[in-house]
């Protein structure tokens, strides 16, 4: 491990950070929330210490597989520890545990809020608030990549150990052009959603951070009601088409700006999730049907909703979906487990490992009876390697693995069953809402300080597909 | 499919099952409860048919491998059918979906009863529900192998379909030798713990009706109380040591008889076995403790018998578990999950299973800072091939994959949240009692039939260890 390599690729994250706030600041001067001096310290002192260490540190010209490994997760934590600082030093959030849970819900786009009262936060903390999952969503990293082409060789794995999804496309075969792309078509969405939404009657300021969680599929709302706050239907479609949009491979999204609108058909992921969305849409219509909820636009519309909003792991809600019947919300907890696509901004195990995972117990059960006939796995048209198989097979059983460690420790510290499966799996799949006392309508804030931080390992696990962070607590990793 | 193949190898069981009527016969005439001419009108048929089959029907040379599994699944659901006759015959259990559910649970040893009053049932009856354990516990193909060696070539193959774990070790060459061996073994326990609990105090029907249960790992016992109807801490320990061999590897008790006590000491599984146990012993004792139950022999033991009878699937029970701090229920409820050994008549997932996938994660978690290393997983000193691997990950998806689907029907059904998990991992791990209204102290009579049906076929599922059930499914298979 080379220290000086490592802190300056971190540097360049710092001036990410630095310039981030730049928004919250702009916001805190207009409204003269008196929380000015605030961002304003910290963007300073971020961007000096940023600037000094790529000064006196050496250009890294390669970055070994195992600092890259390293970075990655250092980044994430240190981002949501100096992230948290707005929260800590304004007296909002005081406690180190609650700021640090918060940012990390931010960063890794989860959306669990342990704010029992959000609209009491002035604007400028509120917009930071959806800005870290925005920052989050499309991945820091590759922004940095994006940004500071000087990364170099190391780019690409960084890269890779922050993107989702076990097969990495690129839509370019350089990783800092592939990086701008994604970044590009994301503000291409940003920029469309947050007009959407103003055209449906909210202001700049709800718009821009509805947009903001929407396409990272965080789930941050400044409302306390989420978006049940705005009743027009209109807004509701709008994001539900947008949450849908950031679940789904980015690369699709930009060969459908660049006219070949094709790509999504035969993209076989593509069609998995969205035959997943109907799946789900229809079964649960059909038990809210049967419980007595009489067939209107907004049975339709507030399931569709909440489906979209849990598959791509957004989190967002119209619905207080615990009053639907029990098997409907055993439908979103097992959608928890499904996730985004690759290359999408959706969290959890994601549709094509899914896929691969659906395959492979059909070529098994062919061998039983055709003990020497070989059976590849194909998705769409492509045949699957066997190292990606098994690596799949890997990340579901470590998935399943620290979904069960993590019921086990929250029921330990005294939360009941549905509230401890609903917390590790919103979390583990960077949801946000889960079941029970941590359901649609409630937050995270009764949780013990244990249990925070047990929860943000797993969203910062979730977030970088549990390998990438796993991987540094094998003792051969050190030596 | 060559029916009169399947037939003929059907007609085996027949003679056995018939063969097994005598005992329930025997008690019924020595109580004269009425009963026995029942049980010697359906002795009678099963014997009469069983002959005139293997008499008219040619002897088939060979067995196809899809016959095979034809024949296995259909051999347990025949077997459960005739075998709820009894029940049905005598009233005492009249409809055919619950006769049909206790008897499923009686041959796939999984313990779950839907008999309120239990000790309203004559011996005869009661020896009999005991007794299908048994049968099912080593295995009625594997008697059927056993006792008829006719069977050739195909023998091998049924035997493996009904044998429980991915590794088919034989202690012989010869099949038929090794189903000898296991069934002798298993008549050695069966004989050591009836004496063992007839010196406990227990008269030689309870004795018998508790061996058959426990060694089968089963957990049906003739008192409504269960194991806890018996206050002799002896009887409690007794038990506890014979759930714990009849969920290990009857291969190495065989060795144990042979003097080469050793074997334990050097196979892998067991010692994981013996750990888990360890593991969940000492941790369900701190959670008690810390509840505040004062510490105990009583605590010691009611916490070893439990994890013990959860852990090998048996089911027994001497002390409500749901009294207990939720984090130990949870614990149980993993335990559910991992299941005996190969080659033990206990069910779920099986240790080697989970040994072989925590492996595999280590490996995965290696290659990804040694992309270019190749990490084989070893058990023990024996090298898993990459089939096998790949073998055990299409069960555990899959085993997954029937738990949810399970756990959405029985919500859809109406049960709650923790009764549709409880329920679907005991049925599926052929453990017997559940969690919620299925609970230790609870039956399954208040599940709405078409719930009994779709248990019941967890069940079978899970005795044949999925594949062997789900391959008939497979629309190629049949062509």
């Amino acid at each position: 491990m080379r220290i000086p390599h490592i802190l300056f690729t971190l540097a360049g994250l710092l001036l990410i950070l630095g310039g981030s706030l730049g928004l919250p600041l702009i916001f805190s001067l207009i409204e003269g929330d008196g929380l000015s001096g605030y961002f304003l310290m910290e963007m300073a002192a971020l961007l000096a210490v940023g600037v000094i260490l790529r000064r006196i540190l050496p250009r890294p010209e390669h970055l070994a597989l195992r600092e890259g490994f390293l970075i990655v997760s250092l980044s994430w934590i240190l981002l949501s520890f100096l992230g948290s600082l707005p929260f800590i030093l304004s007296g909002y959030i005081p406690a180190l545990t609650d700021a640090f849970f918060e940012t990390m819900s931010g960063f890794t786009t989860t959306g669990a809020t342990i704010l029992k009262d959000i609209e009491i936060l002035p604007r400028s903390l509120l917009v930071w608030r959806s800005m870290t999952q925005w920052l989050g969503g499309m991945g820091v990293i590759a922004l940095a990549v994006a940004i500071f082409p000087s990364l170099g060789v190391g780019a690409g794995q960084l890269f890779k150990a922050e993107a989702p999804g076990p097969i990495k496309e690129k839509v370019s075969p350089r990783i800092s052009q592939t990086a701008k792309i994604l970044w590009f078509v994301y503000l291409v969405f940003t920029v469309s959603e947050t007009m959407l939404l103003m055209l449906g009657g909210l202001d700049f300021f709800e718009a821009l951070c509805t947009t903001f969680s929407t396409l990272a599929t965080g789930g941050f709302s400044p409302r306390n009601d989420n978006i049940a706050a705005y009743p027009s239907p209109y807004v509701h479609y709008v994001i539900t088409l947008f949450m849908f949009l950031a679940g789904a491979n980015f690369n699709l999204h930009y060969f459908m700006i660049r006219g070949r609108l094709s790509a999504y058909g035969r993209d076989s992921e593509f069609c998995f999730y969205g035959g997943i969305t109907l799946l789900a849409l229809g079964t649960i219509v059909l038990l809210r049907l049967t419980a007595g909820t009489s067939l209107s636009e907004e049975l339709f519309r507030s399931t569709l909703f909440q489906a979209v909003s849990i598959l791509t792991t957004t989190g967002f809600i119209t619905h207080d979906y615990e009053t639907w019947p029990l098997a409907s919300q055993v439908i979103l907890l097992f959608l928890m487990f499904v996730g985004g696509c690759t290359s999408s901004t959706g969290g959890a195990i994601k549709n094509i490992r899914v896929q691969i995972l659906l395959k492979h117990i059909v070529s098994e059960l062919k061998k039983l009876f055709r003990p020497h006939g070989v059976f590849p796995i194909k998705i769409g048209n492509k045949s699957i390697p066997e190292a990606t198989v098994s690596n799949v097979m890997g990340f579901f059983v470590l998935y399943v693995l620290l979904f069960a460690l993590g019921v086990l420790s929250m029921s330990a510290l005294g939360l009941d069953l549905a509230t401890s499966v609903g917390s590790v799996a919103a979390t583990l799949g960077n949801v946000g809402p889960g079941l029970g006392e941590v359901g649609p309508v409630d937050n995270y804030s009764a949780v013990p300080a244990l249990g925070k931080w047990i929860l943000s390992f797993l969203m910062l696990a979730g977030r970088l597909e549990i390998f990438t962070v796993l991987v540094l607590f094998l003792p051969r990793f050190w030596r």
